[in-house]
């Protein structure tokens, strides 16, 4: 690309996003069935960037943002870091329970939903179609924007897509934000937002007026990188890798950990979500997983409030090779029987 | 880069700023003069970054934050779009009027000054060695927090550098922000801030909730080529190659436009900053200008009011070469006379 495109790499970038790049990144939604064109994409530094880009548009110091509870840790970080209000919904099975939202609308009056449906960060559960058509009507009626985070969308490995809300959604409620930083790579530091008429204008602002533009040689390099097909047959491997990895995490945790932890096995995603057994709590196991060279989230982080949170931990089995995840688990499992142990 | 660090360079980067750039920047500040350590130092996408993260910190909706009056276009527009009051300070040939200042703290206690001491932007001037010493006072004395856009220190053609007001400072009241978009290239997008204590911490904070990190490739491509004697040998040439042009531009408003057009030659950095002749204003002549096929920053876009910067335009003489900007100055010039004859 550096040989290609000569001095231009170096110069400022167009504040919406490398336009050929817009185009190609509409083409793979269009493929996965979201309407999209060039013209109602934004690029952004990462997904981090959108959903800041999209706090910092729609609500001010003191408003409300509703969430899932547990949610993603660096969202919650950003919400928190802007002033404001956190209410969060419950995540069961079947992805955040959509009929408990009613009474936190008429309540809170949030200017903001922020959500997952795909693989939700951390529980790796999907928001179930029934669910998904709920919460766009409800969004339309109360009038609430929603920040649907698709990071890992297309990472299935078991079952069938569901569509984005935003696919669902007719009325421009639903923000769309992913990322490339898990399906290809985080350094990149490229993801985008799908918008409608004036919020994709004002977002465009925003960007503008917040750093300039995103580093155009990245833009390119991805572009170049980027057509349909290819980034098929990426996914096909990648899925081919981590649906192994899962496994293999999934035995090793049923192998080495005390009866009594629990956990879903997730159809997609990066992270499995397990529950310590008999009152352990992250901060009990924190030194002994340190001291074993195993790192995971510990659960609080993913938890509005602290209560109860931290007996879960979110394990990320994307990142290491299965031989790897099975030592990790071993060591970890090992900690976990010596924490139990230490507090009986 | 690529070849020597492999996958490294695709994940996340520390957010603070990768470290060896941190300390190959800090020797560059060091050899001109400013104290500085790698762990003072955040690295920021582009100075825009670095802007919005500080406003951000320091100051909520309705805040007030000082600015030289004219200052840099896409500072206001940011500082407009965060909800700010924007006061502005006169600036003169000796930059801004200090001695001003202290009515307006005492009446509007700003949250923030703004300010860039070196070759304004986009006047061009030079803040007078005692009325650095002066604000840096003041600034301790009102407990007022400055921003130090040092966006093109080091692009001094004539005469002597000046300390910069973070040098001066021993209070930590001094913010100091600089960027390689103009020395090198924009299209790094790498920025930087150089701040003490909490106000560092907090920020690398904010940093990380607004987009996790800068991208790692452009760090570690930057950092390879960083070196002090490297940065001033590119220096040299850079300066001499600018000198030249804001001569040729100099050269060419004395030849071509009408009398009446005024402007000071300025003993650094990017920018001539010209008043049109006989009550002109940068809208009579930008259709003109746009047919003729030269670009220039009308001046109202500097202006915190309106009234009257419309009389000013912004030309930028490093962004081409020599012959280029003498024909851009011959036809420039052509249109403002012929908008002169319009209005006569």
């Amino acid at each position: 690309v550096i040989r290609r495109e000569g001095e231009r790499i170096f110069d400022y970038e167009d504040p919406q996003g490398f336009e050929p790049l817009r185009r190609s990144i509409a083409q793979v939604l269009c493929s996965q069935g979201l309407g999209a064109t060039a013209n109602r994409i934004l690029v952004t530094s990462g997904s981090q960037q959108a959903i800041s880009l999209v706090a910092r548009l729609l609500l001010r110091e003191g408003d409300t943002v509703l969430v899932e509870e547990p949610s993603y840790g660096a969202a919650l970080r950003l919400f928190r870091a802007e002033g404001l209000r956190i209410v969060g919904v419950p995540v069961d099975r079947d992805g955040m329970r959509v009929e408990e939202m009613e009474p936190l609308l008429q309540r809170h009056r949030p200017g903001l939903l922020y959500c997952t449906p795909n693989f939700q960060n951390p529980t790796g559960t999907c928001l179930s179609a029934p669910r998904r058509l709920r919460l766009v009507e409800l969004a339309v009626r109360y009038n609430l924007p929603v920040l649907e985070d698709d990071y890992v969308g297309d990472l299935r490995y078991d079952g069938r897509a569901l569509p984005c809300l935003k696919a669902l959604d007719r009325s421009g409620a639903v923000i769309y934000v992913s990322t490339f930083s898990k399906m290809l790579m985080p350094g990149l530091r490229i993801g985008f937002i799908l918008a409608d008429g004036p919020v994709l204008a004002l977002l465009t602002d925003r960007k503008r007026t917040t750093d300039l533009s995103s580093a155009s040689l990245p833009q390119r390099v991805l572009c170049a990188y980027l057509s349909v097909g290819r980034y098929r047959r990426h996914l096909r491997r990648c899925r081919a890798l981590y649906r192994g990895r899962r496994d293999a995490m999934a035995a090793g945790i049923r192998r080495w950990f005390p009866a009594g932890t629990s956990f879903a096995v997730p159809a997609g995603g990066l992270f499995l979500w397990a529950r310590l057994p008999g009152g352990l709590r992250c901060r009990d196991i924190a030194r002994g997983a340190a001291e074993a060279g195993v790192a995971f989230r510990p659960g609080r982080e993913s938890f509005v409030g602290e209560a109860g949170g931290d007996r879960w931990m979110r394990l990320n089995f994307a990142a290491n090779d299965v031989p790897v995840i099975e030592e990790g688990m071993r060591r970890l499992g090992l900690c976990v029987r010596a924490a139990r142990r230490a507090a009986a």
